[in-house]
């Protein structure tokens, strides 16, 4: 079976909340797996806002963007429509050509969903992989 | 880094195809790191089909689904608007209580992306877990 | 060409404020027209419970729902990644079978769209249409 | 409350094929509203294929678009998962400006949905609205 590990989250997770959406649902009553990856990925982008980084501005600006390249998630227990959840997102590893955010999502106390996405940085135009830029790298690492 | 090994495709994988459609585009012009799910999810319900098990009379008749507990996805190149997509599918592994799916997604002969994703069994109305029915284990070890 | 008239928003209007997300936009780099459905619903559902209903409750309590018969939209001008929109919704007819909920979306001053949307109430096991529910109508027509 | 007048289906009109995911389900069991706009999208775009478009090809070889600016849909009768839907597809009404794309949604002989969509014709890169080009006119009403 495949096998991941999650970090632990670090007191400097940023935390992003978010109310479950009837489109969020399937048939089964509960959220559509497909959808955490939405939650993640706006948690995400509200953690890089928090710590001083626009990524509206940053892809403008630099023709630059992060890509998904690794995703593993872990459903603990189902979403339901209009739940309130809490989206907990950290930077568990960096390298120069790659970031790890882990997250772990809750409801109230309830752990229901923990997650480790790997992004890269790509030069647009080319789709060629290039450095982590140093302001990236900064809103990853907040002191 | 998150690790996950994916097996080799063997001669009995089923093979899904489908065509990119706008809507699964993002701003970067590539199918958002989410719709993947949505064309594994396809690819499972076509491949149980081709092996005998009607997966909607299946909960129908049962009042049990096959709800995912784990994912793991690796992108390797990005997919575009109309692209035509093969993904192949088969059963990595089976427990009593779980089954792993693996996937390829190739554009002709370019594969883009790779995955794991481990389903349990529950019964709907009390969202407990079941062993895994013959019905379903034969749709997942065809000879 | 298709006609609609769009009523006035009243000084009653409930105001929704949400952020377009990555996954939202599409390769013209814009938000794909089908996601204006979702901010629409999240904000009658959100309209709904400042009015006193939760829409939540109520389906689990009364086993009814309020499914869409009818949408009509008109795109005036495109919202983008991370744009901050407010929706803009009212009643702006209702009768024993149907309400018809209208909204303006908004980024800031600019009138992004205009939609119209009809839901009817049906009994949700045998999905047969019944009088929309007295706290349903309270919900709708606040004094 | 609005209304809007559907053409009827010419003989020349577009059959497009397709199954019901299970992602395209919510909580009601049925299709969500929103989902129709993607199956309308597809059916489009296999149309104009038939016809002698390649959007794909268009939307690089030109940099137009072809945005929505209108959409009228009526929900006659829900769609369910792993349903084989028909959407039938025709221009019922082009300007210099915008075409008006008709169509009814079938399960078997079952009409589940009727809806008109209004497109006009966009350079990308500056969002400036043009004439529709011949090209298009000619995939739009074939002899």
């Amino acid at each position: 079976l495949a096998r991941f590990k999650l970090s632990s989250a670090p007191a400097s997770a940023a935390r992003y909340r978010l109310r479950v959406g009837y489109v969020d649902t399937d048939k089964a009553g509960v959220v559509h797996h497909s959808r955490y990856l939405a939650y993640l990925e706006a948690a995400r982008i509200e953690m890089l806002r928090a710590n001083g980084l626009d990524y509206r501005a940053f892809e403008v600006e630099t023709g630059l963007a992060l890509p998904i390249v690794e995703v593993h998630m872990a459903y603990r227990s189902p979403a339901r429509f209009d739940d309130v959840l809490d989206v907990d997102t950290w930077v568990s590893a960096m390298s120069r050509a790659k970031i790890v955010f882990d997250a772990k999502i809750f409801r109230g106390k309830d752990l229901l969903h923990e997650s480790s996405v790997v992004v890269a940085c790509v030069n647009m135009d080319e789709a060629r992989p290039v450095s982590i830029p140093d302001r990236v790298v900064s809103a990853c690492a907040p002191r």
